[in-house]
């Protein structure tokens, strides 16, 4: 296997669970029920210890926003009003959502492409869950969901790759096309109907029903794959076309300014640090370990900068202290060789 | 006297003569006419053995932008087809300039603020010129000169002023209009019509009659006081108001973009040099000498990167070259402290 850990960003698992005898979380008749669950899944959990529950009527905006930020909880979950919450482990790796749109979407996140690690983790917590609870069953179809497309195995495997080059020399239209014949989904990062953000996508698959687990995640595995080894040979056509100069020029600016800029939007900080990142994979910029990258974008996202800070900053205090932050870790990042 | 280091760029004295007994250039009858006032010229100055002449028929293309860039020809003489030449010292300091408008315009440039040293030095050469020919000159006007606003001292004395802060503030119109209003005319930085480029203007007297040589230098040397202590104050300003942080980001990703950019346009340079110079006057940056900034775009003009490189380089690679002259440069005079 070729080496694709300077494309994939990370690998996201997610099932969908419902409890037999609860209608789905769109049609609980009152809070009570939608408690119950709650409780349910909590008490099912509790051999956890390192998970912590976060109730959406109750933690602040700033936390929510955090949470989805962080993609522990979905945009959905963060706007519901109902009786709704997360229960999040310590690492901020595994989340299970109580009351989405299915009772429970249990998922794992794990850095680089690793379906097996991130489904096996899941895979283990949620038949630990389903020994006290009776998850809504049918010999025919499988699990059964709010929404169909997530019927039978009731999940989804996503992998997010930096595809910077295929983007660059306009190939994804045709990409996205060749990847939705095969049966899978090309989406910006935050999910359904996100633009792309920082050359990254979300690849996963569409059909979850008829199929087996283990067939989905060859498939996700064999189609990431096969982008990822595109990826990689777009990028020595960058290296050597009409543009590299050009390029190359444009990653270099784009170091420049984060190492030296006075203040930083978040917007800003994902456009350059995408540039960088890719100046970093075609050599012109000496990083190492380019998912360091990612890690820095993740830690200055608004709400991750004020629990640094431990301050609630203001706009502009935030990016100034993401400025000062971003050119300090950045330098860091290209001294080391 | 205060420091004006940062705000005056160089000073321009330049005196506008013709011979007796010949029509001004433009009413020249001959070539023949025309060559005589070459070689009158050429040997009045024969003493000065630093002098080259360049024969404007005989130069390349190339060789006239150069001088033309180094503010050692004029345009009009650059673009004229007549037997036209300039006599140019070694240091690039003089330039005697031979059928332009008048049969003579002898300027002296140095750096900074210095009308005196500018002056004295044009005029030590005038005189010993004056000895080997006969000057046009009338008692009642003084020098006779092609255009009517030249008449009498012939003498225009200019300064080129950093004016950033005056800039960004919006002040320029208001202090053009006071300038004019006591005589004096703003222009861009290559003469009449041309626009200001990074900051620069060029303050000059407009009166040349009626009025002594010393009347003028000390009528521009005061206004250009004035302006220079506006500048200052308008920079205190600048520090401190609503808009420090954001002209305080621009000049540190100006200096990001210059000292890590893959290739460079002249017009970038001039326009990001600037923006750093201005991050070294507010104290943002941390360049002792900031005229060397004004060296810096002087050494990367197309001409004298040709010059420098020994090569004919193509516009791109030039673009290459003053990108990796220029961030070697800068880091340098940032390193000094």
């Amino acid at each position: 296997m070729s080496d694709f850990s300077t494309i994939a960003v990370s690998t996201r698992v997610r099932l969908a669970r419902n409890i037999e005898g609860y209608p789905f979380p769109s049609h609980l008749k009152d809070d009570r029920q939608a408690k119950d669950i709650i409780r349910l899944v909590t008490s099912g959990l509790a051999r956890y210890t390192d998970f912590k529950i976060h109730y959406m009527d109750l933690i602040s905006e700033e936390e929510a926003l955090s949470l989805k930020e962080n993609h522990l909880i979905s945009p959905n979950l963060m706007r519901s009003n109902r009786c709704s919450a997360a229960l999040i482990n310590n690492e901020g790796s595994i989340s299970v959502m109580i009351n989405e749109e299915d009772h429970l979407r249990e998922q794992c996140i794990v850095k680089g492409l690793d379906l097996r690690l991130a489904y096996d983790t899941m895979s283990e917590i949620d038949a630990h869950i389903s020994k006290s609870m009776k998850f809504a069953y049918d010999e025919q179809f499988g699990y059964l969901t709010a929404c169909p497309t997530n019927l039978g195995t009731g999940l989804r495997a996503s992998v997010m790759l930096f595809l910077p080059a295929l983007t660059i020399n306009g190939m994804m239209p045709r990409v996205i096309k060749s990847v939705s014949r095969m049966g899978l989904t090309v989406r910006g990062i935050y999910g359904e109907g996100s633009r792309a953000e920082g050359y990254v996508y979300q690849i996963s698959n569409e059909v979850t029903l008829g199929v087996t687990e283990e067939q989905i995640l060859s498939e996700v595995q064999e189609i990431v794959e096969k982008v990822c080894k595109l990826e990689l040979s777009e990028r020595e056509e960058l290296k050597n076309g009409v543009d590299a100069l050009d390029i190359r020029d444009e990653c270099m600016r784009a170091y420049g300014i984060l190492t030296n800029c006075a203040k930083l939007s978040t917007e800003e900080l994902v456009r350059y640090a995408a540039c960088v990142k890719l100046g970093a994979c075609l050599g012109y910029i000496h990083i190492k370990d380019v998912t360091e990258i990612d890690e820095l974008t993740r830690n200055m996202r608004p709400s991750n900068i004020n629990a640094a800070s431990g301050k609630d900053l203001s706009p502009v205090e935030r990016d100034v202290y993401r400025a000062q932050y971003t050119a300090k870790c950045l330098k860091k990042l290209a001294e080391r060789k």
